[in-house]
């Protein structure tokens, strides 16, 4: 089984078990669809690997932290499309959750994740006789899950900071997406029962790379290829590193970012896997041959894209 | 220091700690208008209730289990208020969170409070040298307010029967309003190390005839005395007790539910002390000499409400 379908058979799993039968169907119906099939599943499979490379020694464990943070970041993007947000009708190709079912149900469906998230962990002190050891690893992850997410640092502070006039365009993407990365990561530590600090650099590169990734993508992007609407920053006003930096500027950025997040994995067993599966990550999120026919066309059609190049 | 000073100072310690100047200011504020001041806090205090009679040797981990349930009740309250559910514009006789701030704040704020309710909780589990014992009352407590408030009993699901066109009137209402109030006596009793179950009867009577006295003030309130628009349930076609048993067999159904929360307390200490606290409540959720002078006002008058006696 690979990293992908360990996930995947975990989220199955405890879905059936917490989301039980009891559940009001249309609430049971939303909360699946916001979750199968899911996106790429960067950040379980980020922390999986980091998990895997320190040892993986309660599998379970590592596996209730997996879906724990899949359940936040989608709870995330429920409440993210909503109208009162980005009034995103479509997710992964498909209807969003409020455009599938409803407001007040996309409104729900995205409280109930966030609970989840912790039931999935909590679940697991439940499970099997656990020593006080790993009783704490469960009690850090819920911590370190809780500030990747909460105030004042976390996803819902960075979006919190799109409600502000003034934004420090670092402080804002540090928490929109870098919160969770990091947590990712060092939750990954936390559950096979590593130190997590020596992982900082991985998290924070990364999750700066991808919300710079976002932003070149929001402006090269096409809806078919990362399936919801583009052009949103500049449509809701939001800070963007592409606007920022200038496109190129974002890319060369980019680049860099992913040369810190590869070269800060600790040297241990597996360092060269997490490498090759960071640099594929990257070429995934701005693939660089795509990335410099579309410069080519926009400095030739001089459009609206090569007035931020 | 009486209970509700007690709750107090809790909830404005946990809030700077917790929420510090770091967070976006606008949040911030929002966080701070939805918890101060306060409603009845009638949560909080029954579960402090229970911890005090029940010993109350950690009251450390008592405050902060006070503060997570008023955090998870506050949070519903924002999310409810919103346009997509029943767009009140005023709640606590002060503008609702969206009406105060916007629509996407009120979203991230009731985000946040969720996540606070666990970070109260989990950073007892930091700041001291906990035994193994207390270590697992601070799980357990996370569990019971997880399933207080998720799927698939919890308040999050409570509310998502009112989306359902096919609805069971008490198994909404057990999960609406009932499920919190049993999270809240069965965390009482954890949070000082004694055994829940002999709680039930008192979280799941006085949930019930919360749930019945909200129905009857729907009907019977005055937009000054509950400082909420009344005909809600009506307007929003909400299923309601009120509605079910007619308002008399309503009030009937209130008056049995707290007789059988007030008998269902433990033989303890502090038995009479909890027991004129519930009649308190009583009286104070509907005032039977009120009541009785709505009902012969309605009956003179033929209105509406009449209908429903």
């Amino acid at each position: 089984m690979n990293i992908e379908e360990r996930i995947q058979a975990a989220m199955e799993r405890h879905f059936q078990e917490i989301v039980s039968l009891d559940t009001p169907p249309t609430l049971r119906a939303a909360m699946e669809h916001a979750l199968f099939p899911g996106g790429a599943r960067i950040r379980p499979q980020l922390y999986m690997a980091v998990a895997m490379v320190s040892g993986d020694d309660c599998p379970a464990l590592t596996d209730a932290g997996a879906v724990a943070l899949e359940l936040m970041h989608s709870a995330s993007l429920v409440h993210d499309d909503m109208p009162c947000f980005d009034d995103a009708l479509t997710r992964r190709g498909r209807p969003s959750v409020h455009a599938a079912f409803s407001e007040p149900v996309a409104l729900l469906t995205g409280d109930a994740l966030i609970v989840m998230a912790y039931q999935v962990l909590l679940s697991e002190s439940t499970k099997r006789q656990l020593s006080g050891e790993q009783t704490h690893r469960i009690l850090k992850m819920m911590s370190v899950l809780s500030q990747g997410v909460g105030a004042p640092h976390g996803i819902v502070a960075g979006q919190a900071w799109e409600c502000e006039s003034k934004v420090d365009l670092w402080k804002y993407q540090r928490a929109k997406t870098g919160a969770l990365f990091t947590a990712s990561v060092f939750m990954g530590a936390i559950a096979a029962g590593a130190n997590p600090e020596p992982w900082r650099e991985v998290g924070e590169s990364l999750g700066d790379a991808y919300q710079i990734a976002d932003d070149i993508r929001d402006v090269v992007g096409h809806f078919s290829l990362i399936g919801k609407p583009t052009g949103q920053d500049l449509e809701h006003g939001r800070p963007s590193a592409a606007q920022a930096l200038g496109l190129e500027g974002a890319n060369l950025e980019f680049k860099r970012l992913i040369e810190c997040a590869a070269n800060g994995v600790p040297f241990c067993d597996g360092r060269e896997i997490l490498r090759s599966m960071i640099y594929k990550e990257a070429e995934r999120l701005v693939p660089q041959n795509e990335y410099q026919k579309f410069v080519q066309l926009a400095k030739l059609k001089n459009t609206h894209a090569a007035s931020v190049l």
